[in-house]
């Protein structure tokens, strides 16, 4: 039984202290929850005014309107367009709060530096900036100043960050649909307006203004906050260290980052490891900080901090009994994480005004007072290691090396050992003689309705082993990390011959005496980006489409609203994105056809449901060999 | 049975026409809808992410918290945050294409003028901008600045257009809460972020997140809105006109406007004018243009165009059969108007690019096209009229006379013949000595759920024969005009003895020769600022906080998420709210508490739900009463 809650052993091994302790996990809870309610699966239910709610019945001889006269097709997509406007809508806030940050540090006014004047200027670049001659604080604040500009875009100029950044045959797509975005808060008020009662009723033109959100998403989210996050803390370059519950330590202050925006994790990273003595002196042996969800993701890669587990474990940490404080940020975090501190010693701190809980101690962190916060917080951490209960402790002894950091500047860079004049071209040739079948990023959630991790895991094995290269990001890469896919003995035991040969050869020429690993970390959710930039050299490379390149999304184990928004923008660059969990769209057979068939003709992507990995793989696989067939490439 | 659905006697008179037509109406699939998912009704069904949907079992032995870990106090507040930032957004949206409409014509770019200078420069003092020597053009073009960087605003600084609007007192105690607003757009955005997965899990946070937006609406949307459609289109004045469905003409081509937004509608009003030959040449005596919803409002109130009907009886307009043409711009419009439509003539024209509905006409309207545009429109009406089959046409013969107009300004003109030098003096004079009792705005949609009008018009006429002042904006002015309740003879038949003292008073002295109607119709939903100006207005020359006037707000029928921001926002000012429609908020006892009572030790305003029009009347007498009593003024 406990087998289908997660294919993680020290999930596993945990559980059943869990249920001793008395606590309440988020799989308590789903079973609790079933039956979930039909309608609202299938995305019928529509509660968009005081009339409602409203349900359609699209089986039997109910009701084929809500009381407006919205029809199933209708209920469904402004649903859609909800959520990818809410997870747009996360990610634009996250990279706001980063511009600021940015111009704050180039102004001086906070203390936090711009670690990164290479890609300073490679940003600035793309933007069509002048470098020459600029100092970095002069160079930084002329780039915040176009994403300012985006922001405060009024009239028809489109978003500059999408312009710079996106393929121009993209470009021209997105153009002739009518969906690019012009400022990111517009559209987003927009999209919010539309969906109210009695605004559209045209789902073609609800799922259009979904993909315009994708590319708000992509642009005004994901790559803006990005390129902000390398500027202010620096582009990731390899990393090694370990991930899973085991990389806790006993004798240590066990401090967790959760959440997704690195602001406040790196100075609590900085801070914990400036306050060493403060802990030692506390009679522990130092403090290890170690990250959960994307705020994890984020230090991992630029700082080398170990991953302690995924999104649907977040509660299993606190039942190690070792964590004596978790700190988070926004977004994904489970609102019963006090309820499960309560058990035990384990301090939970937020720190955002826009993120509080009845329960936790909120220590309000902005830019200004960043230092003190963060000290505050090592410091509340320490005192909590001494009400640890060592009865309470158990750590499981699990956990996998990881090699991640994988920025596409660390991928080129590993490919410039092989050619330096053309460092794609390795990557690129690979992928034409078909030694690389092609390229599938996963990313997304864990998401309770399935076993936490089996999807990634076993998707991606099948991937591999029919030399698909594979990335990844968020938890879909905690997932992989975990299993053992993101290290050179990973590549031995799950890479395909041909795959194993291209990343042992790339191992060797960049110096790690190993295979590069069959799967490359790179990043959290907003480093999705990445990807997409990698797509996009790549396209511009071959000088093609990128909706014609054998690469494909997935995203197995999807949960939150920012995984739809991201999923969408995928499809919006003109890639199958394969989902893992039904999304509530299946109440509207047309909409469904058009998400999953139609889309393609008119954008290039589709969405592709699939539930079970193997299949969902094989689709995949397909999918790959028929772009590759297209190309006239071997498959 | 037909009674329980509308008071309405052209209605009723046509319900049994649209069943005979084959006509489905909202009343047939509102009663196809039963029973409503008591869950969505309580607030307590939460589908943020791709883990439930979860329900809250607030009576029972069911689960007590969502997947997550949310409570049911969690889950209601984040619905009731979204459903606040919805008609936030939507308001915000339609003030910006406003502000857009300014600085164009402006610039002289598009064929819309400055008709009120006057309008332009009071907006323009009131925002601190010296207006002397200046054209119209450069000092609207430097109000819309202040309207553009308000939406532009990055940092810290408030929304300028609520600094420069709102009573001291009430910013004192909204910067105490942390609540004022910083940009309209981020405040969405950051909303929307908000109530995502893993995001705020702290009620009384996310009730304080509310009234932020409510504020949001308040001056970003419905002030800036009003303030820009003045100065574009003109002040309102007194007008004299009729409304219901009696007021459309046989022999003419009738066209209707419906929706919000005056920029269209304006238009078709000039354009139907100048094109009164064509119909004529068409066999037609002439074309009507009258309106539904706020819409009609817009144009009744600058140019005195008629009401057709509001909200609910949009479907039954059209089974008149004598509808040519009804063109649509934003919010309220039922999908289902093509599918009544297709059993008459009537073409249904859709004008905007987020509303669109499968089987309308799309005419796209700009601001650059809009002479085009319109007259596209009366033509296809003109049209349309030839296809009209005189034997499916049916008016009922009700219509009732009103006056409308009432602005400010108009009141403050009506006023000042009794006295020039202090013009609000003897309004505030009668209400310090009793004769007014206090005032109530009646405002918002109908609903449903409620027999159509029943609320407003009851509760109105109660208020009235104690002596209460009643203002009214939106489908709440629709029902009362209807009811005649804006007319002179209203006065005599509904307004108490001492109340008809006053209203005689000011009639005679503003030269009507009969009393002012004891409702005063102040326009449309957005115009619900200019309820927000008079409290203002008054508690600046009583020099005391809005807060406690003898002043209350009512939505008897509200369906729409915009009533929710509107009401958040009467709130936020102090005032006494009551909703006659239970919104979702029940599934909570503790949230419940805090918005009806807990919510005006920290705010001064709360919500007061009352769903019995009689009730409701006393609710709101005793809290004007209790407000009277405080300040030392007799009740």
């Amino acid at each position: 039984m406990e087998s289908q809650k997660s294919i993680d052993p020290a999930v596993l091994e945990l559980l059943p202290k869990a249920a001793l302790d008395g606590v309440e996990t988020v799989w308590d809870r789903h079973e609790a929850q079933q039956p979930q309610c039909g309608f609202g699966s299938l995305g019928v239910c529509c509660r968009h005014c005081l009339q409602g709610p409203c349900r359609i019945d699209p089986f039997g001889n109910g009701p084929k309107t809500g009381i407006c006269g919205a029809s199933a097709d209708v209920i469904v997509t402004r649903n859609l367009l909800m959520h990818v406007a809410a997870g747009a809508a996360a990610h634009v806030d996250h990279a706001y709060e980063v511009v600021e940050a940015l111009e704050l540090a180039a102004k001086g006014e906070i203390n936090y530096s711009i670690a990164d004047e290479n890609k300073l200027q490679q940003v600035a670049k793309r933007l069509g900036l002048e470098i020459v001659g600029k100092s970095k604080e002069d160079l930084a604040l002329e780039v915040v100043e176009v994403a300012y500009a985006d922001i405060a875009n009024h009239g028809k100029k489109p978003v500059q960050w999408l312009m710079a950044n996106a393929p121009k045959e993209r470009i021209a797509v997105w153009e002739s649909l009518g969906i690019v975005p012009r400022n990111p808060d517009r559209e987003i008020r927009e999209a919010m307006h539309q969906v109210t009662m009695g605004m559209d009723a045209d789902p073609v033109n609800l799922v259009l203004a979904t993909a315009k959100q994708g590319l708000v998403d992509g642009y005004s989210g994901l790559k803006l906050a990005t390129d902000m996050q390398d500027i202010l803390f620096g582009t990731p370059a390899p990393v090694v260290t370990e991930a899973n519950l085991g990389v806790l330590k006993e004798d240590y202050v066990n401090l967790i980052v959760h959440g997704h925006v690195p602001l406040l994790s790196e100075k609590i990273v900085y801070w914990a490891d400036k306050l060493q003595d403060e802990a030692r002196l506390a009679g522990a042996q130092g403090i290890l900080v170690s990250g959960i969800c994307c705020s994890g993701n984020e230090v991992l890669m630029r700082k080398g901090i170990p991953l302690v587990t995924n999104f649907l474990a977040q509660e299993i940490a606190i039942v190690t009994g070792a964590i004596d404080a978790m700190v988070v940020d926004v977004q994904c975090i489970m609102p019963s994480l006090t309820q499960v501190a309560s058990c035990y010693h384990t301090e939970i701190i937020t720190t955002m005004p826009i993120v509080k809980m009845p329960g936790a101690t909120h220590v309000p962190f902005t830019l200004e007072n960043a230092d003190e916060a963060a000290q505050e917080i090592v410091r509340m951490s320490i005192t909590a290691y001494g009400r640890r209960n060592p009865h309470k402790v158990k750590i499981p002894n699990y956990k996998r090396k990881i090699m991640a950091g994988f920025s596409v500047e660390a991928i080129i860079g590993a490919l410039s050992t092989v050619d330096p004049v053309q460092p794609l071209k390795p990557l690129v040739d690979n992928i034409v003689n078909g030694n690389i079948l092609g390229v599938v990023a996963t990313v997304g959630c864990n998401n309770v309705q399935v076993t936490q991790d089996l999807l990634h895991v076993e998707l991606v094995k099948e991937l591999l082993k029919n030399n698909v290269l594979v990335v990844a990001t968020g938890c879909s890469a905690h997932a992989l990390a975990k299993a053992g896919l993101m290290n050179s003995e990973g590549t031995e035991a799950y890479a395909g011959e041909s795959l194993k040969a291209v990343l042992t050869a790339i191992g060797q020429a960049a110096g790690l005496g190993a295979p590069l690993p069959p799967v490359l970390h790179m990043g959290s959710c907003v480093d999705n980006s990445r990807i997409g930039d990698l797509v996009t050299a790549i396209a511009e490379y071959l000088n093609v489409d990128s909706a014609l390149l054998p690469v494909a999304a997935s995203a197995p184990e999807l949960q939150h609203d920012k995984a739809l928004s991201i999923g969408t923008w995928a499809v919006t660059m003109g890639i199958t994105t394969h989902l893992g969990v039904v999304p509530p769209v299946l109440g509207s057979k047309a909409v469904t056809k058009l998400l999953t068939q139609g889309l393609s003709d008119v954008i290039g992507g589709k969405f592709y449901i699939e539930t079970d990995a193997k299949k969902a793989a094989e689709g995949l696989l397909e999918d790959i060999r028929a772009k590759r067939k297209k190309l006239g490439l071997p498959s």
